[in-house]
């Protein structure tokens, strides 16, 4: 018998339970504090643009939570996801260490972004929610959100970064298909778009300022909610899926990682792959390093401020506590559109300061060379966004050679790079730095 | 417990042997002829662009053929390919049929082209060859084998039908990330695309121009073949994984499909998904119709002439006995550039005669009205190719619910759009007739 290119699970073998990491954290995060009164927020500061369950799941201390069966079966259309050997990769480096990705590009967005576009999605549903805002910047989590919001039969505007939408014209087809309405963000559809271009009328844009537009759209309309793909607490709750799907497939493989590698935008796929095996770490089970990996023109975490910031540019959202490199930081137009955020999720930020997760920055070339070697090798062409975990696995795999170290690593693939391939033309043509 | 989304196989449950139809056919298909003696042909006629054991293949009687042990690896890249159980599409239709789609667009090129990209590319490597040249219309077929090229080694030079390479500039990107040449065609690279050329300077190419540059280039140097994503034998034969996949599936769902369907180019994902289920019903155990599916533009089976013609259009091929519209019939410019090809494959088209499958065209905007439905009800945006077994699909669905029939349904999901979604964009603007 050949040995395995994949490790599957049933659709009776997922989890029915999200992992919230707060419950094990040994320092719990500092709270989000009121914008205008500088106090703790309550949950009714984030009832106007978010639905009440979510927010329950934002504050909640409880280490598990129901997945509800809806989302359950949602979740079926394409989980669970593979685990596959990258068997392929492992031999052009001549590594000793064995490679495994979580394939989370399997879904019908490509990314792991549907994990939380649907639950978001059916407990706003649920409140009679009628229509749904959000911001993209790669476009991943647009397009997630969008087949999200028309499964429910929910409208969608979606806040698109102006340079990513230039970029990839495709993302915005696939929105539109799916039947979402698409804005180049800044716009002037808000007074938060309109203060950007009257400064700066040629403004490529950022996740921030699109934030502010979204949030300003849903709190003007009692029907209309916010939905947001990363950062938050609820959020990367959802994400947990992946690791708790990899968790049981390592289990399977028989292997436990020595390092489990996220890229990292806002926190949410790093987290949902990663958080899992930090609860087994953390509960003395299982000894593996994690590492966020961050583009070097965006880098909070390694060379950021831990203090509280807004979680867009026009300072609408409460202040989280965070790795910052201020909310109004523009970010390099990297083709990484994903990971172009001025500021790390709470949970994050407090794991990385209190020295139980690493960060590790990657410049844009070493991450496009990850990506043509593993589309070469395995097969998949990554987003622009994954290739920097894969960079990253490569320096592992590279590290365990030069060892002589028998290490196992894992990342997560993120998503599939076929709507992003201007960017690989990019790359191919020397146009970038 | 609720009922399963996708029906799903191990890795242990994959295939191990292609099916060949003519071992079971009523009527074997005629022989290709020599264009210069009009004699049938023999293997070595075939032996100077073709691997040897291609070329067995092609002229193979046997029912099944082993697939070779590094081939079985590579397929578990990707394979098994999930069967999906359509519960949005059912429940949009209000129909009271199953409808299940067998989901292909899970490989790394977004089709089932790779299927026999990586055994044509294994053997041609095998034999020692150390480039292939290939033509491709809607680019799917030249993504597939330019991964499979790179992953023994060897170069590729793709001519991609000029008026694809413009609409479809993604996939050109693709085949370039993997490591191929694109060149759109006709071009002056050979004397069939330079004749025409000479008497059309802006012609937009078609399959039959692709096919005669790749063939005159593999057919100019003994280290140089040439592989073809369809309508012959061997590559039929290669694609027969789906649909044996596709029998257990069903059988552990606990259905036999009333009808199999499948979109047609030259017959290759067609015949994938069919010729199993043809057996099983030759044989007397199943009672499945097979219809397969054509665009109204390209009607070679509805509408074309069963006779011996060449598959270019040059005429540097065999002859071989099909449906043809003439070999040098130009498609009108639809999406589908996949089904753009003048005639049909000889096994298809001997079953077509013979009355064992069915053939029906769609209309180009029936067409994406159904993969607008699909993607907004099961997720996936569906190839402009594969929205033509969906079309059809639900022409049987809605006829089962005017007929108060509890049918099974069965299509293949040739491929997602991802790289097509120009095609979409018209659509939406109404530029598509």
């Amino acid at each position: 018998m050949e040995q395995l290119k994949k490790i599957t699970l049933t659709e009776q073998e997922m989890p029915t339970q999200w992992y919230n990491i707060v419950a094990d954290m040994p320092t719990r995060p500092l709270p989000p504090l009121n914008p205008a009164t500088r106090e703790p927020a309550t949950r009714e500061d984030f009832y106007p643009i978010f639905a009440r369950e979510l927010v329950e799941q934002e504050f909640s201390t409880e280490a598990f939570i129901e997945i509800p069966e809806e989302v359950q079966a949602l979740y079926r259309m394409w989980r669970p996801t593979p685990l596959v050997r990258a068997y392929g990769l492992e031999k052009a480096l001549d590594t000793p260490a064995h490679i495994y990705f979580k394939n989370e590009s399997t879904s019908m967005a490509g990314s792991h972004k549907p994990n939380t576009a649907i639950p978001q999605a059916y407990y706003n549903y649920r409140q009679g929610i009628r229509r749904l805002t959000t911001e993209t910047g790669g476009g991943q989590w647009g397009s997630a959100l969008s087949f999200a919001a028309r499964h429910f039969g929910m409208d969608l505007t979606v806040f698109m970064v102006r340079v990513s939408y230039g970029q990839k014209p495709y993302r915005g087809l696939m929105m539109r298909t799916w039947g979402a309405e698409v804005v180049p963000s800044p716009s002037t559809r808000t007074a938060a778009g309109r203060r950007v271009l009257e400064h700066e009328p040629e403004s490529p844009g950022s996740l921030g300022i699109a934030v502010s537009e979204a949030v300003e759209m849903a709190a003007g309309d009692p029907e209309t909610n916010y939905a947001i793909g990363s950062v938050m607490n609820h959020v990367l709750l959802h994400q947990t899926v992946i690791g708790e799907e990899a968790l049981r497939q390592m289990e399977k493989a028989g292997e436990a990682p020595d390092v489990v590698i996220g890229c990292f935008g806002g926190g949410s796929n790093f987290a949902g792959i990663a958080f899992p095996f930090l609860r087994e770490r953390l509960r003395g089970r299982m000894a593996t390093r994690i590492v966020a990996v961050e583009p070097e023109s965006c880098p909070k975490l390694t060379q950021g401020e831990f203090r509280y910031d807004y979680g867009d540019e026009a300072g609408l959202t409460p202040l989280f506590p965070m790795y910052t490199l201020g909310h109004d930081f523009t970010p390099a137009a990297i083709h990484a559109g994903g990971l172009r955020y001025h500021g790390a999720g709470s949970l994050v930020s407090q794991l990385l300061k209190d020295g139980l997760v690493e960060a590790a920055d990657m410049p844009q070339l070493e991450t496009f060379e990850a990506g043509v070697l593993f589309a070469r090798t395995e097969g998949i062409i990554p987003a622009p966004e994954s290739t920097h975990a894969i960079a990253q696995a490569i320096r592992e795999a590279r590290r365990a050679r030069e060892e002589g170290r028998r290490e196992t690593i894992l990342f997560n693939l993120s998503g599939h790079g076929l709507v992003d391939l201007y960017a690989y033309e990019q790359y191919f043509a020397g146009r970038l730095r």
